[in-house]
């Protein structure tokens, strides 16, 4: 490619894995990662920000492979004092990662944007990368859900996601905005692709499109945008896709998880285990490129591959 | 006696270690322990009230004897995030001290009392004893210094008592007011004594004499006021009362000591090292009953033997 930067929009695990192997595969400062920050949400005073927070502790070599989530080495000692003190504390920060977040907090208090808190993190982690929040404004993803309305975490964490959900919604996005940094990348004319991760299409991807201007920048984006599935062989890798699917009475396929933002992608890659689909792309998505990989990252060469991959594919299509 | 409710007067350490001494010899319920507030103060967003918390571990078992201060078991992990992320602290707070802080930090941000908030964790701790702050508003005790002013912890803490002090401010105690539990107690007609614990006498008792009312109620009150001494041969137990009482131009010996809030006491009881000192105190303070004990409480029979000694000391006053 001549063109050499790339964005990579993303939600939390999934995506941060396959961040972590293009932040491998490439010039990781040529990396630009947007995050979504409907997941944020206030305990005890804190706001926390898993997914920006999940990129922070992968790409540094922090996080909790093992677990699935957190800092490896973590401790649970503020939280148990809670209890202690008779808390129902059902979302669970460790106290390395309550760290990070008393100053996140303080800082955003004081006045500090999102994005310049997190740049300054991601510097402080030895990060080359550069992760954005989709947006400096709050956002909040709230659930509609046959037994009522959940915010994020609450059906999340404290539901488990059984609710079923019906409709999904973003408060506060309607009067949110592209930050600075947010929009230069989009329309870097040094930018040469858009990969959209493996993360929920409603609960992670969604909230980022959400972004006044967003969708629309990547519609228009002469870039290639490259669709990762996150649906193989009929379930999600992780997470409540698969459930959140079936309840919207949408096939648990990675055709349909492709056509529910289908707007936006030039190419998308399902998993190698589901080649049967391609003739449903071909017969439902037309206009879309679509090819094959392993998807399912379960270490750092299989990150790095999808990430090459991913990356080979939109040198491919910016080339058609 | 026959009555039986007892007051103890208290800042940090010196007056959680005596306090804990007076629950062990009476019953502790009959006991109520009005604490400073004066060294409350904010720290990346969480308020943190450390006499009332040394009261709290002290008296339910949870502090760390060895160190001196905290709880017991304690770990250091968000801290050390925060020094990761490039932070200088300087106020350590350890992983179970934050969870209670959080929890603090929270109830107050949604309008609790602080009052209300200290009985609902004492209780959880299983303590008997009546924990009271000195009030609800905030004060906030405040040093002139030959260099400048300073916020208690900035110079205890962070300045380590260096700076030289010439004077002390309990900045927010002109319009603070006794609680309504801190009134009943004072006034309470079961109140058999009212004992001032070996705390900084600049520092812990006397921002408890500046809430408007409450100095006038010690001298009123009916029971006897014992103090206990922070000063033994020449120096103090603990913390900065020696250095202060040389800064002020105070000799440090357990007379002066008296003589700082002379007017509260009926009773003063010095250290048995000190007994040379009797001689001063029949001159300088003709009107004050004084005795001596061993002060030191270096573990919990001696602790229960001073507290057994200010009760009995106590109970003769009231007997004249």
């Amino acid at each position: 490619m001549s063109r050499k930067k790339v964005i990579a929009v993303s939600g939390g695990v999934g995506g941060a894995k396959l961040s972590q192997g293009l932040a491998a595969e490439m010039d990781a400062s040529d990396l630009t990662v947007i995050i979504n920050t409907g997941d944020d949400s206030w305990h005890y005073g804190l706001f926390v920000t898993p997914d920006i927070d999940t990129q922070l502790y992968t790409l540094s070599g922090r996080a909790d492979l093992d677990r699935g989530w957190g800092r490896s080495g973590e401790t649970w000692n503020a939280m148990n004092a809670l209890r202690e003190l008779g808390e129902d504390v059902w979302f669970n920060l460790g106290d390395k990662d309550l760290g990070l977040n008393l100053l996140r907090t303080a800082r955003l208090a004081r006045g500090d944007r999102l994005t310049d808190i997190t740049r300054d993190f991601a510097r402080a982690f030895g990060i080359a990368s550069t992760l954005l929040p989709m947006c400096d404004q709050p956002v909040s993803t709230q659930l509609r859900c046959t037994d009522g309305d959940y915010d994020f975490h609450d059906w999340f964490v404290a539901h488990k996601t059984k609710p079923e959900v019906r409709d999904v919604r973003f408060r506060g996005a309607e009067t949110a905005e592209m930050s600075g940094e947010v929009r230069a990348a989009l329309f870097d004319p040094d930018l040469a692709a858009v990969i959209i991760c493996p993360s929920n299409p409603y609960l992670s991807i969604a909230p980022v499109l959400a972004v006044p201007g967003l969708q629309q920048a990547l519609i228009d984006c002469p870039a290639p945008v490259v669709g990762v599935t996150p649906v193989v062989g009929g379930a999600a890798i992780k997470g409540p896709t698969a459930e959140m699917m079936r309840g919207f009475d949408v096939p648990v396929t990675a055709t349909s998880a492709a056509e529910l933002h289908a707007d936006i992608f030039d190419g998308y890659i399902i998993d190698e285990r589901d080649s049967d689909q391609l003739p449903d792309f071909t017969r439902r998505l037309p206009d879309l490129a679509v090819t094959t990989a392993d998807t399912m990252m379960v270490d750092l060469p299989a990150k790095r591959r999808l990430a090459r991959a991913a990356l080979d594919f939109a040198d491919e299509l910016a080339r058609r």
